[in-house]
């Protein structure tokens, strides 16, 4: 029995490559009912798939080519805007990008950004609760839905598109599905909240000597613009040096280097008050304390796309030097700086070659510490060791310190070891009955996110 | 068989007189978890209770005398307050005013705001998912809330207590619990975002003479102020006229009556930023196109209060003339001055006599759509005609407007028959099935929230 090996079945990072007998690609929301009834009718699980750029490989059929793959991406309409009532409804296909686009065009904007807005599709980012650089002021994508459409793994619809922004009419069922990986059911629309374009941008490159340092420059930041800061991004001198190193056209925005840099943006949607002056006042108060030891503000567009082109090109800096082993650990805010250090010291101490890339979104605690393989390495083999023996101590410190295993990648399937260990076992029974319950049959999306008895009864 | 009848047992608005054998008042989360556990056993029905101000008889036991009341009130500590992650841990019975002064204390605020915040508890704040009238800069009470502890049906812990902002390690289970109204578990301990304490606040009283200019304003007041705007809450001229009738200590803010009022707030964490020049040019440029036709701005703390304190007193005007008939509806924002005027024409072709009482948190689109009970007239009796005849002719308009029959409220008991009517079938079904995987004894506040089932099988 041959089967289909490309685009679908491949994940992302290129961690897994599945097989399938079948992609099926339904054009409308009753399509995906048939199919989903005739599939359970038959026994057959099947992988809902979005843009298919999940980290957690949660997006990708199994080896076996025993599922099908459920792809959204004919499912890819606006449905409609309600300017008044600055909400979006959209089919789950629609690329992220598409939904910014249709979003500008009525002078509002869709606060999500991720790296893969070009190609993930909103059905997705619902799905894996995505974060991304914008999280600090606007939230998860969670804080993002009004009302969600999804199709049950019987083929019946749920739907809450009705794009309010109160309704405490019974539990709010929708939450399950959002970050449910397409366990539980297909996202097929969503109702979201957009938000007033900013009239008003400051994006800043700061250098910072003393990591603890990190977490005041936050709070100062939000005090002097008034809670407007809209990215704050760290950036280890590790992870620019790595990615200037490869690439000889990228600059510094800096003259000199220092271990620590921040991208801090803040935006106002008002014409009125004076951002500007805000972050200028701050900047001057806080280089005044060497809080901040260097820095420069964007003046125009073409530089702070600049400034955003360092930060987001990070992860292809680590890509060019042999790829990075990810650990995408969150903590409180307030132990971000501890964790950030006693973790590198673990690395130090048990890999001393391996070399750190540091960097996330520090202003929800969430940092992504990665490991790239030293020069001349073999790169799969140090990531394999290295996930042996050291992975496991920066995840009990994670652990120790009251963190999570995935800030925000999700679990799929390659952190259901993680969640076996360190989710709580209370959290983790409620996630089998609510799997349980919801898709008896066990077709959905299997051997994601819950583990041991979600396989089909064939 | 003798049954106590008395404060846990009569509900907030004196709908339902319930009865009751035993309160058990437990003192730890061991213990709720121990009295949970040997109810279960004996097949005995509980009904969870804080601080029992629900407005839709959530929290009040049956009449029959066979269900305990499990009260929290014993569970009243903060447990911990972390300000450099701006979170703080608390006990389910913790007053909400006793969780402001302890945020207080840390110069943060905990941005829940309801009329009844002297006696409401904050795991029956979180159990129905509560509003208030910061929803509109705030969210609502799930927006709030970072993790939380849970006693299950069978007496098992859940526990999501680590204070972090993103975590996508599995289900998010515990939004099952915000606004199930104990029907799937007794909510213990919560874990809550703070905010940044204001260092400036706006408050202005503003008349409107179109309510169609309702949504304009909230747009043109967000611009200018660059989403700084906390609250923005409508008063109709017939609520306020009913409270200063029987009032005559209270004055009025403004000169000239108006049709409409509006109790607008922005705040700002910002010292440095010009709130009150934002405020001023708003107000220069709205009074200049009469969008606002007169206005005045507190000029002081205890102006500002005299303006909340007419705002926070219609319920009581409403009671001071008969009590009112409550529908606790929202429709998108970009609806709700047609709602609210298809909806009143309704009542004076249909009960040209009632009296309307119409004001709310319309920056979320929610309206306390409310009817007075004419001078002279039998309260009881009037509401009972009215609630039989006209009630449901609003309600199908809320229906076919796309609108929610229980925006901040919830179900409770009391509405049961309006989520059978007007509930999405989809849901309503998922609902059920929740209940039964979690509860499926079906001792958890039977009754409430999900009809029909869910009565224990004795």
């Amino acid at each position: 029995m041959s089967a289909y090996v490309g685009k679908y079945t491949t994940d992302f990072r290129h961690l897994y490559v599945g097989r399938t007998e079948a992609v099926l690609r339904p054009r409308t929301v009753e399509e995906v009912q048939l199919v989903v009834r005739i599939l359970a009718k038959h026994g057959v699980p099947l992988v809902p798939q979005g843009g298919n750029t999940s980290y957690c490989t949660a997006a990708t059929p199994n080896v076996d080519g025993t599922e099908v793959v459920v792809s959204l991406e004919r499912l890819n309409k606006v449905r409609e805007i309600d300017v008044g009532n600055m909400s979006m409804t959209a089919d789950a296909g629609c690329i992220l990008s598409a939904l910014h686009d249709a979003a500008s065009d009525v002078d509002l904007m869709l606060p999500l950004s991720l790296g893969s807005q070009q190609s993930c599709q909103i059905g997705g980012n619902l799905s894996t609760n995505a974060g991304g650089i914008a999280v600090v002021k606007y939230g998860m994508a969670r804080d993002l839905v009004l009302g969600l459409e999804v199709v049950l793994p019987d083929g019946t619809l749920f739907s809450d598109l009705n794009s309010l922004r109160k309704n405490n009419s019974g539990y709010d069922v929708k939450q399950l599905f959002i970050g449910g990986e397409g366990t539980l059911g297909i996202i097929t629309g969503a109702s979201l909240k957009l938000a007033r374009k900013p009239k008003a941008t400051v994006t800043a490159f700061l250098a910072i000597s003393d990591i603890a340092d990190l977490s005041i420059l936050l709070d100062r930041a939000q005090r002097f613009t008034g809670d407007a800061v809209t990215s704050f991004e760290y950036v280890s001198n590790n992870s620019l040096q790595l990615l200037l190193g490869k690439k000889p056209d990228l600059r510094h925005p800096l003259e000199q280097t220092s271990g620590h840099y921040v991208l801090l943006e803040a935006s106002t949607s008002s014409h009125v008050l004076d951002l500007q002056g805000a972050v200028d006042a701050l900047l001057e108060e806080a280089m005044g304390e060497d809080l901040v030891t260097d820095g420069t503000i964007a003046s125009n567009e073409e530089q702070r796309n600049a400034f955003w082109h360092l930060r987001e090109s990070i992860p292809e800096g680590e890509v060019l030097n042999g790829g990075s082993l990810k650990h995408d650990v969150s903590v409180r805010t307030s132990r971000l700086a501890t964790f950030i250090e006693e973790a590198s010291r673990i690395v130090k101490a048990n890999s001393p070659e391996a070399i750190l890339s540091v960097y996330g979104h520090v202003g929800d605690g969430n940092v992504h510490f990665n490991v790239v393989p030293p020069a001349g390495t073999g790169s799969v083999e140090f990531k394999a060791q290295f996930e042996g023996s050291v992975s496991p101590l920066i995840y009990r410190l994670t652990a120790e310190m009251g963190g999570s295993f995935s800030a925000e990648y999700g679990i799929g399937r390659v952190k259901l070891d993680l969640l076996a260990t360190y989710g709580d076992p209370g959290k983790v029974a409620l996630m089998k009955t609510l799997k349980k319950a919801l898709d008896p049959g066990g077709h959905m999306n299997p051997g994601k996110v819950v583990a041991g008895d979600d396989r089909p009864h064939l």
